[in-house]
């Protein structure tokens, strides 16, 4: 049966591709599986019917039969496991790959959506303009750690994985606040990975739906 | 080969259990596997020797022969794949435990962590004070979803899954705000996970490296 993800019916980043559905989406693109995509209103995100899915009131959720999912982390980590492309053979290659998946949701996302409630949430407070160099300069901590493991390597460790996946669409969220630019390698990590062809056709797919096209699956 | 984590030499909260390899030492008790532990002071986790294993500087960090893992959530994972008692059986039901794993991380702790930043490393700027019941509300939101989606449950889907696990060490972090008394059902979902024998002797083994005493493993 294919699965059906969710995502917004007009994302807040007009097709930019920062939603998280665009996280899912390119997992499906790398392992090559077919999905269908549903469309959610921001009023149906907070109903019953959708937090039954997804209890925080978020997109993506992940249905396949009696199977319901949240979490992008989680159903990035679910197709990972189910179909080759995403995680390696070796066991300890395999443990090695799902630990940058939690670094990237877990150490490196969190000062950057700090970040984004500072520019969004708090962008009319008066505090913000001051503070905003102090978020800033705990993203630029963050960073400058991943430089220094990535070195000249093409990615995290040995081959592309759903660990380099997550980073990568974590770190995307930076390319408007000028931070990437500061760390070269860092810069040419991510534009590596939008260089995916599965990357390429995840946007797409999102992209359509911004610009008011049918929602496709794969 | 029994795996060896690394913690704290003095945890900056004096033994409460909240620094990161309370949750791995919970774990490990839960599943009854023996663990070693090494203690690394504040200097050497910014060393050469340590980013080897922890490119952010931070503990824990999980050694068993030639694999290295850092992250809690990463490390609590491999543990339960590996060991029967944190992930249920059957595959659905496997798949959710791990999407809370998730929640936990990507979706209950950023606000937390925010909360923690603004008290602890803008503690002194002008606009913490101010800024704070915003933070607090963010949180909140999170708590009434997680509240009106565990209802009258034990745990949050099933039995006790490394999914509660995380939760209730995530949740932990905000005994002293007073957030969770604001919250019933939730304040009582953590004491439900902190009777458990296993986090008894996860959080009196970190306790004895705060008093002074031996780092004990299990």
């Amino acid at each position: 049966m294919m699965p059906t993800i969710t995502a917004f019916e007009r994302s807040p980043d007009g097709g930019r591709g920062l939603a998280r559905d665009t996280r899912v989406r390119w997992a499906f693109e790398e392992v090559g599986q077919p999905y269908a995509v549903r469309l959610v209103s921001f009023a149906a995100m907070k109903e019953p019917a959708h937090r039954a899915l997804h209890p925080f009131g978020q997109i993506p959720t992940y249905e396949e039969g009696d199977l319901v999912l949240f979490e992008s982390g989680a159903i990035v980590f679910h197709i990972a496991e189910r179909h080759a492309g995403l995680l390696p053979d070796g066991a300890d290659a395999r443990a090695r790959a799902i630990t940058w998946m939690f670094a990237a949701l877990s150490t490196v996302e969190p000062p950057i959506l700090e970040l984004v409630t500072a520019k969004i949430s708090e962008r009319n407070e008066a505090w913000t303009a001051q503070r905003l160099p102090l978020v800033e300069d705990r993203i630029r901590s963050r960073l400058h750690e991943l430089a220094a493991r990535l070195g000249k390597a093409g990615w995290l460790d040995g081959a592309f994985s759903a660990g380099d996946l997550l980073m990568v669409s974590v770190l995307l969220r930076l390319r408007r606040s000028g931070l990437l630019d500061e760390f070269p390698s860092i810069a040419a990590y991510v534009a590596r990975g939008e260089a995916r062809p599965a990357y390429q056709r995840a946007f797409a797919a999102q992209l359509s739906v911004a610009k008011g096209q049918p929602p496709a699956g794969r």
